[in-house]
C-alpha cells in the first residue's frame, strides 16, 4: 500500500469510512477481490486504505459517473449486500470532487 | 476514534496520506495537539484516522475558506515544518468537496 498516484485536479474521491463486526467471516479475502476488481474498472485512478478502531480507504477515479458505474457492479452489489448483512458495524460513503493537492517527498 | 458526524452536504474534506519515517521523535504527542487545536477551529467538523503500511486522515470543514486559515494557524505551520524536517517520508495533500454521502448502522 502506497499513497496513489493520482493524476492533476480535478478528479473524484470516494472516502469509505467503517467500524467493523468482530471475527473475520470472509473478510479479507473480499476485500482483496474487491481492490483486484476496482483496479479493473475505467477510470479507476487508485486507492488508499488503513485501519486501526475505524477503517479509512480512499478510492480515486476519473469522474462521477466511474463512481456509478463500480457502485452498481454486480460482483460489488454481492459484496456490499454482505458488508451490511456480515461485516460492518457502521459506515459512512462520501463522494468528492478533489479540487487541489500537493505532495512532499522527503530528500 | 469514531465516524465523523458531518452535516449534510456540500461540506469539504481534506485527505492526509502519508509514510513516516523511523522512530516517534515527538509526533504522537503533536498529533494528539494538533487534533486537539483542529477541533477548536471554526467551522472544523471532524476527523478521521489510522495508520498501517500508511496513514490516512481526513478532515472536514464547513468551507474552503476555513481549510485555507487552518493551513496557516501559526502553530500548525510549526508543525508543517516538523512534518516536513522529521516525521513524513512522503505526504499528499487533498482538497475536496463533498457532494454527495450516504451512512449505514447496523441494528
Amino acid at each position: 500500500m502506497t499513497i496513489a498516484a493520482t493524476p492533476a485536479p480535478p478528479y473524484y474521491a470516494v472516502i469509505f469510512t467503517s467500524t467493523r463486526t468482530a471475527g473475520d467471516n470472509g473478510y479479507e479475502s473480499m476485500a482483496q477481490a474487491m481492490f483486484d476488481l476496482a483496479t479493473q474498472q475505467p477510470e479507476f485512478l487508485g486507492f488508499e486504505s488503513a485501519r486501526e478502531e475505524i477503517g479509512v480507504t480512499v478510492s480515486y477515479w476519473d469522474s462521477p459517473e466511474a463512481i456509478s458505474a463500480w457502485q452498481k457492479n454486480s460482483s460489488h452489489l454481492v459484496a456490499q449486500q454482505r458488508g451490511r448483512e456480515e461485516w460492518y458495524q457502521t459506515f459512512k460513503v462520501r463522494v468528492c470532487r478533489v479540487e487541489r493537492d500537493y505532495a512532499f517527498q522527503k530528500d
